[in-house]
């Protein structure tokens, strides 16, 4: 696996990425290194993703999803009051559940992309917050077991419906298929094919692909 | 702690419970015991809870919310279709994270208050789900510790708006408040007070006892 600068690996990104898809709106990426946080000084804050529409700049996904939603409001991804209410529960618990498996799986691929002015960097925010080095924390089989159970619940809605928001994708389809992109474009699929899941990132994925061309993966 | 047939120690008698509160509906409630399946009959299922209004007769809680909804419409408790959507999501997450931390500090309880005609079968039923003895599984410190990892996303989002669903609770509050109302019942509560949580149980619970009295609780 060498170093990947194209790859888009924040789960965030794909969130918005996939928002913009689904409003049919084109859009311009700009590659960013942990290191050049810099370049996100006009959005007044350092993290991915930020968006900027003409004069307006929005970051964090859900305040993006919430942006667009309001300046461009055919095709709703967070829907009413009360549906934007359990969005932001959805998100919560998503996060909560999702994210520790997959990346148990995925933290040295994740190292082993980054551009080497990266490496420090990554290395010691990430093994900071883990408590341990990431060979230590890095357990693809343990995390894929962790996994596994995380994915019971959203296999159970998809056994009876096409997409998590019901008969077509919308916000909470995107807020989770932000994870499953990530893990994708960082050459891993830590889920079953077959599944009612694996079924709907495929879907996900070729309405992506069909739009944009192919998912750029690590090799 | 003693049989105490009068309390209501399913949690998702509860959901129900809140929600006929929520639509201002008065009921009647028939105490169960598990070996009472028979009395369950004419619901052709065996599960409670079961709502039987007039002619009609509804099990499964998700079902009742959807019953109530559409019989009486006014104070929705679903929303429209991407709320519902969402609504299902949030069950099968809910059921993931939150009730297996809590057993392990109630099993115990349960038990003994259960009446006694009920305990072989409860044992079995639960030691063979489990794959292990009530004692094995029984371990409210450790329990509670889970328990406080699962409350970290509804305490986010509790910490800006004052029920899950947002200004005013709705179907997402009461699906997750029955496991609340269950421990509750069950002479437990393991979660703070001060937390966001805590405070929103305390308002739900205030609001249901200022219309229907004290909730009964195992001593």
């Amino acid at each position: 696996m060498r170093r990947r600068p194209e790859l888009v690996f924040s789960p965030y990104c794909w969130r918005v990425r996939l928002a913009l898809l689904h409003k049919g709106l084109s859009f311009d990426s700009q590659p960013m290194r942990f290191s050049d946080r810099a370049k996100l000084a006009f959005s007044g804050q350092q993290m991915v993703p930020v968006l900027r529409d003409g004069e307006e700049v929005v970051s964090d996904s859900l305040a993006i999803f919430r942006y667009l939603d309001q300046r461009y409001p055919a095709k709703p991804l967070l829907g009413d009051a009360m549906s934007s209410a359990r969005l932001e529960l959805i998100d919560q618990l998503i996060r909560h559940i999702l994210p520790a498996g997959m990346l148990k799986g995925l933290v040295l691929n994740l190292h082993a992309v980054l551009d080497p002015a990266d490496h420090d960097y990554f290395r010691e925010s990430r093994e900071q917050r883990l408590g341990m080095t990431l060979e230590q924390f890095a357990d693809p089989v343990a995390g894929q077991a962790q996994l596994q159970q995380a994915l019971r619940p959203l296999d159970a809605v998809l056994a009876t419906q096409p997409y998590l928001d019901g008969a077509e994708p919308a916000a909470s389809d995107y807020l989770v298929a932000g994870f499953f992109f990530w893990a994708w474009c960082l050459g891993e699929q830590p889920w079953s094919g077959d599944s009612p899941i694996g079924v709907w990132f495929q879907r996900l994925l070729s309405q992506y692909e069909a739009q944009l061309g192919p998912v750029k993966r690590a090799v």
